[in-house]
């Protein structure tokens, strides 16, 4: 059954959504700016504005060195545990430290040092580009027996567990994937993926960069081994904000992080010369964490567990099934393919559209009509549906202004050479 | 000669101070306490207030992902090229990124590819103890035959040319030492170090984060292959703000990061599935970088850059000067010993002092008499003079409080035993 596509039917959602209030909990200067690109980096939250001041003014400016022992110290351990109860996991299997690139280095080399005799990481092309570069760079040092498998997607932008299992045998000492594509926005069965890896003996790692905050995870449900992660897309804290890292308490203590330092090591002021890891996750600490970044991180976490995640979930499979209900009305008749899932259940929070001129049409919403998605190349418009601030109005509105951009040939002007970074 | 030990004498001292008004472009809240930890946790820039309010109000709040563009992409570069002029180096041989122990995993397991056959790393005990284990950790992981030798300290508190050369031979990869002891403050002759490791065929990697903004530096001129540092300490930059990595511009296109990442990538938006390095210094980074934390590193620089290094080294030197001066006149006589070195050519902008009390003695500053100073363990309370923001007042001040701590016994009511952090 075809949905309404008027914008009296967006604004009746609107009211019956339970979770609209915490809209108003972020910083909205433009109310005719569309911003779904929240998958990318999330809003600021109101309260992340005092929360930076008392950081920077206050526990900086007069506490001073103080300030670490009244609470800096204990922050990625204290943002872990709220972070831990996005994911499904105990307080002390979680830690916020680094980027997820470094977070993932020192996991990938964890497990192949604990997988000897295993020479094979298995990923697929769904995964981020960037994970691929560090999975390559960590098997270059490992050893030249050490080779990446990449699983092709199957239709351009899934990857079934039949594929997975091909790839995977008594070689495989590690799977790792991204949870939720960032392309399309496919979203593998945790479970069942992770009983795959199981089977075969090798350790599973997600990336959840693109699922943290935008859907309930149940790491230890799954028994998920390890898994990394980004702050700053539906967790809403601020650009390159400090990464999560997740390692099963059982595997805390055997694994090992090759990047070892003082905030990783067992009693940090006794100065000493030999390297004592630290119990349980902390070992997975290195340096000292970018203290004013990874503060940052708080309030947004902190709105993401009063909403709920399975509130949260609830609204985005509403509202993305609407955003397709739309496109199915308006947009494939423009040309625009659907390059996400159409089953819910394998979706994450951001729908995808295809379209030849899809570079061009990205720059005229961006330029003219105040829409702010995103672009992945080479063709893919991305709509990030962040649930904790989107209305409904606006996914209706967004889809409004494309159309408009398509019949009135906005895009047309526009270079097809890319230029500068989006 | 003695120097004169009234107050009138600091004051005096102080209205000649070149420098004295870069002290109000800090925040100091209490005119009463002393900081003198500057060397931890460098004081807060008026400057950064309102910067930091730019970046989360303005540019994470009204611009959103656009910012990236604005210039925050921009920033790991723009900030690293200011720095540079701290180092003596060129605008592209510097970049920020990640912390300091993980800048230097990257440049040790870069060091050690660049070295074949070479297995052995010598530093000295003088080094950080977290450089220490860092090194530790990437020996570990290069494989059984690489080895770490450790410099002893000649008198607890200098590690000699000659020491250092005993231990460098054919088989060292890679000579690593902080250029300034964060305990005693002795300073290496960096360009004879230098040339030492270079006779051997190793490269050499200073840990600069106890001397940059403190002194001037001569990278380029002593030809000097890697360094890191950190820039919370003398450059202001905030807690665990972001580390700087620095990589001669010769050796840039040989060496490669084993950490690799989106934004070490040659076209991170094309998001090809094969890692192709950055030119130059670019490929140096990983992920995305902690953005405030990195943001908020650049006015401090700013202000040393205004301020000149070669008038800070001078204060510094007349400051520890002036210092010892009165720990010859007040302290030695109660006890305290010089655990820094008198010469000041090798001595950096931080004095210690040992005592057997020390700790307590530590504890009743801090506790009772508003002077901040740090502790190193077993026994040696720090005063870091930065001479950008220090007055001779509050030297004279800090002296006169410690003696008042002793003279009243204030310390003795003070466990030995050593509890929480400082």
């Amino acid at each position: 059954m075809p949905i309404p596509i008027d914008a009296d039917y967006a604004r009746q959602l609107d009211r019956q959504d339970v979770l609209a209030r915490f809209r108003d909990e972020f910083v909205i200067v433009d109310p005719d700016l569309i911003y779904l690109d929240g998958n990318s980096l999330g809003q600021l939250p109101k309260r992340c504005i005092s929360r930076m001041r008392e950081a920077v003014d206050r526990q900086w400016g007069e506490r001073l060195i103080r300030a670490w022992g009244d609470g800096w110290f204990g922050a990625p351990r204290r943002i872990g545990s709220k972070i831990a109860e996005l994911l499904g996991a105990a307080a002390d299997e979680v830690i916020v430290a680094d980027s997820t690139s470094v977070n993932l280095f020192k996991l990938v080399m964890a497990a192949l040092q604990a997988r000897p005799g295993r020479t094979r990481v298995v990923t697929d092309e769904l995964n981020f580009p960037s994970d691929l570069y560090v999975l390559r760079g960590a098997l270059r040092l490992a050893g030249a027996d050490y080779r990446l498998e990449v699983a092709r997607a199957n239709d351009g932008m899934s990857v079934s567990v039949d594929t997975l299992a091909g790839l995977i045998d008594e070689r495989t000492a590690l799977l790792t994937l991204s949870h939720t594509a960032f392309k399309s926005g496919y979203v593998h069965d945790m479970a069942e993926v992770t009983e795959l890896a199981h089977r075969a003996g090798a350790l599973m790692l997600w990336d959840l960069s693109h699922s943290i905050g935008a859907m309930p995870l149940s790491l230890d449900e799954a028994s998920v081994d390890l898994a990394v992660g980004c702050t700053y897309k539906y967790l809403n804290g601020g650009p390159g904000a400090p990464a999560f890292l997740y390692v099963r308490r059982d595997l805390q203590q055997r694994l090992v992080n090759p990047i070892w330092g003082w905030f990783g090591q067992r009693a940090p002021f006794d100065f000493g010369l030999e390297y004592e890891p630290a119990a349980g996750i902390a070992h997975f600490l290195t340096g000292t964490p970018a203290t004013l970044s990874l503060l940052a991180i708080e309030p947004g976490v902190e709105l993401l567990l009063e909403a709920g995640l399975s509130r949260l979930r609830e609204k985005s499979v509403q509202q993305t099934e609407y955003l397709i209900g739309l496109w199915e009305a308006l947009l494939q008749p423009l040309g625009f393919t659907l390059n996400s899932p159409r089953d819910s259940n394998r979706r994450g929070s951001h729908v995808s559209f295809g379209h030849p001129d899809g570079w061009r049409i990205d720059r005229a919403l961006i330029e003219e009509m105040k829409v702010l998605p995103d672009f992945r190349y080479p063709d893919n418009i991305r709509f990030g549906i962040a649930p904790i601030y989107t209305s409904f109005a606006e996914i209706h509105e967004a889809v409004r202004r494309l159309v408009a951009v398509m019949t009135e040939r906005r895009y047309e002007k526009y270079s097809i050479e890319r230029v500068g970074v989006t």
